[in-house]
């Protein structure tokens, strides 16, 4: 293997219209969200908070772009049998609630995308609008 | 939507009457008490440890007060088959142990109120005799 | 003093416009920013990170929001001489680096905005360029 | 020395009185203020952060009353010359800020009260207040 290799990264530009694809679905359907986005390493790239969403769910939200984007799969993925003891060794960090899902384009892994306050139906709804808003992988 | 709303907010005068209620419902018992209110976003607006009252339930008090000022409902409603994936995506913030209620008041969620050392009812009662004291819904 | 008292929030549409107002103008002067936007009670609202800026500067930005939150100023008025104690005391909550900014519209504090990774100059423009993409007091 | 020994604490009622009496000296002097109690050992007894007051006073006003409690004497007597490393050793514990005051009664060091978000001529106003509301040493 070389020393270094190519890969592509997210901008704040595809960021930023992630969350207002994801904001307007969450308008649509009558449901305030709190959305955040990760990049590869799982270091926010942006976040939002609507008004009328549980503030809570900025963290759960948090731990499911994080999940998504370190497994490149989405949250629903983890099998239930091992999730307790995982997300007590990654204090809380990986999580199998719905609403967690990775940002792929141009066949790289960019991150993750984790949305909560809804139902788990809600949230991977917005977070799947928020893809198509920038042409990546549902 | 417009870059502001109105809302409403709880005053330290009326968090220290919910503290004072709660207190002489506690005393009424013969249980002591540890009640916690949070605002709207979850910042602590008053406390009180009652002498003889668990040290620890300061924790839990603050974790039943912001699920429900976060959830808008009382603790008790988040459903039990997700209730230890939520509590370690949100670092414990979201407890279903009985004891935190929403404080609504003029059609407004003002935050949440959590009480902690005694049996699940006996923290209920107390809580609901702070709601009661400034006319918040039950 | 009656239990509860009128305000106004900041609405996730009024962030959203701070956050594309403070980008366009980073880019404008060519360097990549963090901004974070809190509420009144210090909880984020909206933040992104671009490209290029320092990562760590999320940290700072959030505490320069806090900081103007909390004392309705800009951040750069806290005292010289109280800085290292004040900062002690608050866990780093409290900064006097320059780019944290309070948001007043309509007569209320709504919040702080934090900008960080530029020079204190730097900062304070893009913060200043979101304020007055809401009509609030710069 | 015998294995056990009698001393005193500071009951609830004693410390929702000094809120009580602080709160109405803040509002006689029209500052608002973050006030916490805490007993003997550091731990929060009550505290309430009143409407208008700074939110991370909060925190300055916990580390005011932790530190009058631990050396039993005004937060302002800690020497200068030491502050910043006595800050650093115990996390912000120690603070020379001004508005912290033991709480001496009977002859015992009972706690300690932190009073945060005016001058500090104004802080300390209130907590020696709440001292006299229930015949503390001032």
């Amino acid at each position: 293997m070389h020393y270094t290799a190519a890969t592509r990264i997210l901008t704040h530009t595809g960021a930023m219209e992630m969350l207002r694809a994801g904001v307007a679905k969450a308008e649509e359907i009558g449901q305030p969200q709190c959305i955040v986005i990760v990049d590869a390493a799982g270091e926010v790239l942006a976040e939002v908070r609507m008004i009328g969403a549980k503030f809570l769910s900025r963290k759960s939200a948090l731990a499911k772009a994080m999940t998504a984007a370190s497994t490149g799969g989405a949250t629903v993925l983890i099998p239930e049998v091992v999730r307790p003891a995982i997300a007590a060794a990654t204090d809380g960090g990986i999580t199998g609630l719905p609403g967690g899902l990775p940002i792929r384009l141009d066949g790289h892994l960019l991150g993750g995308i984790g949305v909560g306050s809804g139902t788990g139906e809600q949230d991977i709804a917005v977070a799947e609008a928020a893809l198509r808003a920038i042409g990546a992988e549902v």
